[in-house]
């Protein structure tokens, strides 16, 4: 697939197969225009990717001991209307495709029901020397996985 | 007072004269060392003064409509040991000393019982041209109140 | 044009249809894959962008005050290979397309002749409430003229 | 010392004891206020300090395979007036203090003759395990010597 559609309608489901993650937007991320700048949605993204595995008992340290990397390699954000400080918002995360050796996740960032963005990160499965390796079957059963709700406590401590 | 304590051992109590403010490790707050990067402390510690004052009923769009700003004008971190990805922190905040026309937010960087980093920023009370001006005494009234509980709802639309 | 491709190859000219900007990687931007995380690349792509526009004498106080504003309203990037601390990169730019109300800058970083990178950014023309509003002449005429060479000093202070 | 001073008057002497370096206000680093957020200015003298040291011919890939690291344990930032976007700054940065076992940086943010801040870092040399250990010889003398000036080109590959 060449271009991936951005946010694809046919719907994800909450806590199965897509996960919905609170951001707290930060005095730090707006700018003098007086909104979140925009660079700052790929760090928000980036925040519910990582909390849609965790929710599905991803490893970090397991996978990058085995050498398996997901650095990305396409992103693409289309920004519809600005937040602000000191908004309350929702990312909703899913995967929109996954290849043998690829995974794209799709977003929506939500406030309340007015969409401010959709974007989409694609990221490759490589290994310690960033060669191309397919995505370990293990890891793709955690990425198509619902969410345990046991790993959603908000202030549990990982270490 | 030429030179503010860090951290001062009295001991503020959570929910009353302190906030405790979850925070999770962002990846991108990570460097190449494979740590949180030491300029990301000083975004935690902002988060977690904002949390301070919503907590406690703080409005920061009708204070910015008063002309009441409080730019920073003095920080320090002290670094005790290395937070990492994907740690679950905790940020407890609180106020240090306020004068007339300024305020000194003390904090302590947790990760469980570990102490990460102790900080402390000072606020001066400015007008829209930046000429200080006294802390207004409804300002000064949130900042001495305990914590709102109704508005601690961690996914609220502020908007 | 609905989608823009990225970093065409009709070849731009430095100095006239293009810029060349030099970044320096800095430690903050890395992340614990010991690479330049990928969101730091938007910040390049920006930083560019200003240069760009100043080279040409870009007065963005005056088209503030104008009510001429330029949000991003889509930005996507193609990660090709990783940028690591200290590099030096250069981010050529230049402007992929204009229409009547929004501008598409594309981008190529490189690491000497490598192409660590390709991005595009849209920018929206619009007003003070953000509606969209036709790019004044003048801008359009600073967009597509050659860098001033005297505005190139490195470290002229701007105030 | 318990406690550094900021910005000791003694007199660095630029490129010999000193260094200044040029830093580009990125439109990323403002805030709603409208000015650089204080945050920033940890990744200005971070820039400085990486600048002092590639000047002097430091070798941070060398260093790093001898299990020589510096993390920051101690920062504090005072801010005197603020700087804006697309302000060009210059930090001067010299050794404030060393000892066996730790550097201090200081710094002074200046636009044009004006102090917009005054800043220290303090280094602690340590192994890959973090353990202390003392400053090698080699990397004291790199830190104690003049600019190398066939160092400072602006655009220069570093791979």
């Amino acid at each position: 697939m060449i271009v991936p559609p951005i946010a694809a309608s046919e719907g994800p489901k909450p806590g199965v197969t897509s996960s919905r993650i609170p951001i707290r937007v930060r005095f730090a991320e707006t700018d003098l225009m007086g909104i979140v700048h925009h660079a700052s949605y790929l760090i928000y993204v980036e925040e519910a990717r990582v909390e849609y595995l965790l929710r599905r008992g991803a490893n970090y340290a397991d996978w990058a001991a085995r050498g398996v990397h997901f650095p990305v390699i396409d992103a693409r954000v289309r920004y519809r209307t600005a937040a602000a400080f000191p908004d309350r918002l929702e990312v909703e995360c899913w995967v929109g495709e996954a290849t043998r050796v690829s995974v794209r996740f799709d977003y929506r960032i939500l406030r309340g029901d007015t969409v401010i963005a959709e974007a989409y990160t694609t990221l490759a499965c490589v290994d310690h020397t960033r060669v191309p390796k397919r995505v370990p079957p293990d890891v793709l059963a955690v990425l198509s996985s619902p969410e345990k709700p046991e790993k959603v406590a908000p202030a549990e401590n990982s270490t």
